[in-house]
């Protein structure tokens, strides 16, 4: 990942990117020299960094801390626009909350992560407030295993060999094997159904979304609680709503009919 | 904004940004002479650059174009996380939306533009699809000029002397004396409305949140149908909704009591 003597790799490209991905929830505001710790970086490396992010308009001073500023979600949006997929997307989440009551969400594969993309919230109270860019482990959720359901071989294999499968709840699948067989299974079926794997007493399922070369960009998904809804209640009712959702985007994203 | 000379200026950092910021909805896949000729970088520095973002997963290649991959929306989440706002805002923008049954928006100032946080959709089917990101003139909007309002004097002066103020509807506010006595009403009573100035037959409200230093960090707003609420029904009913939100919200951040 990280060979700093290539003569094609722009380190200081990394480096400032890693100064952004220092500020988190727990630390919003950060000195140099916070910066310094944090990013494994000389103090005057980070300095020179952090003034030209502050040139550039993606950081501001507070006195001697320094804090993000919302310029730096003109990144972010630079890779939303691009895709498309969030405007296509949008009319049908709408359509399904509103039949469904539940709150539907749109992910995307990354690393071993899936991000959401978007979300439409139903009008119930969220236990969990999940932005745009919230990860959660892809191993372990519904929208994660459709995403990882539809990668190539050679990449399901790579990731059951080097991602981290921990104990999440008591009913986690960790065993590579039986992930690879609910991985062909969820391929076969064409949805994902976690029950309680990720968080107790939560369900969810995820059917995904394919571009014009069959390639799963995205999963839709909804989240329901155990004690409400049962796993026959969901693959009879609720479920279908969010395949065929689903492969509405698929169909107006170009993708091959068979979906 | 651009001294490439300055010792404490890291010029690639400004020059792989600017490669992301080159992907957009009408340029999703892009070769490295596309690249080139949109960064204005030679194509040597453009692939060195584009090698290092995706070495780190933040493009990927699809033949002999490039697309920007899930990963950038970490560096946008760097943002939100830090920000820790839209975690506190959003139990209360569903309860507007539930109360009111229209979208609630969370935005903040970027620039001359007001930059969307985070929305609750409402059940209606929206003419746009405004996702986290996407960036609004602030002259023009109800949420962006109570950003303005509530900026120090000196950089709403610097604001009136150098934003664009085209005139994007008939009635658009573009004359800069103008818009000066609206920021200084708009502070005065603690709100802002926008009669059709950004677009024809939308009305919008917006009230600050506010932190615990008293400064306007985002604005909470709705947009309406002109033809469903006049500005009376607005001001008597919805807008409460919305003002008395935001000060929870900037309660909950801190702000002193008087909002």
């Amino acid at each position: 990942m990280k060979p700093p003597e290539e003569k094609d790799y722009v380190q200081s490209l990394e480096r400032g990117l890693s100064v952004i991905l220092a500020f988190s929830d727990r630390r919003p505001r950060l000195t140099l020299s916070e910066l310094s710790e944090l990013t494994g970086l000389s103090r005057p490396t980070v300095r020179r960094l952090v003034l030209t992010l502050e040139r550039l308009g993606y950081v501001r001073a507070e006195g001697r801390r320094y804090v993000l500023t919302p310029h730096v979600l003109a990144l972010g949006n630079a890779y939303l626009s691009s895709l498309n997929l969030t405007e296509v997307a949008q009319p049908y989440m709408e359509d399904v909350t509103k039949v469904t009551g539940h709150t539907c969400s749109l992910a995307a594969l990354d690393g071993e992560d899936a991000v959401f993309l978007t979300r439409v919230p139903s009008r119930r109270v969220m236990r969990h407030t999940l932005t745009t860019g919230t990860r959660l482990p892809a191993f372990a959720t519904s929208m994660g295993r459709v995403l990882l359901a539809w990668l190539p071989e050679h990449e399901i294999e790579e990731f059951l060999r080097h991602a981290p499968l921990p104990r999440i709840t008591a009913r986690t699948v960790t065993d590579p094997d039986r992930l690879r067989e609910i991985l062909r299974e969820v391929r076969a079926r064409g949805w994902a159904l976690v029950d309680q794997e990720f968080e107790e007493g939560v369900r969810s399922f995820s059917a995904p979304v394919l571009d014009s070369g069959g390639r799963a960009i995205a999963s839709l998904s909804m989240s329901v609680p155990a004690g409400d809804v049962g796993v026959a209640e969901i693959e009879a009712e609720t479920l279908p709503v969010i395949v065929e959702a689903a492969r509405e985007i698929s169909k107006q994203l170009g993708a091959p009919a068979s979906g």
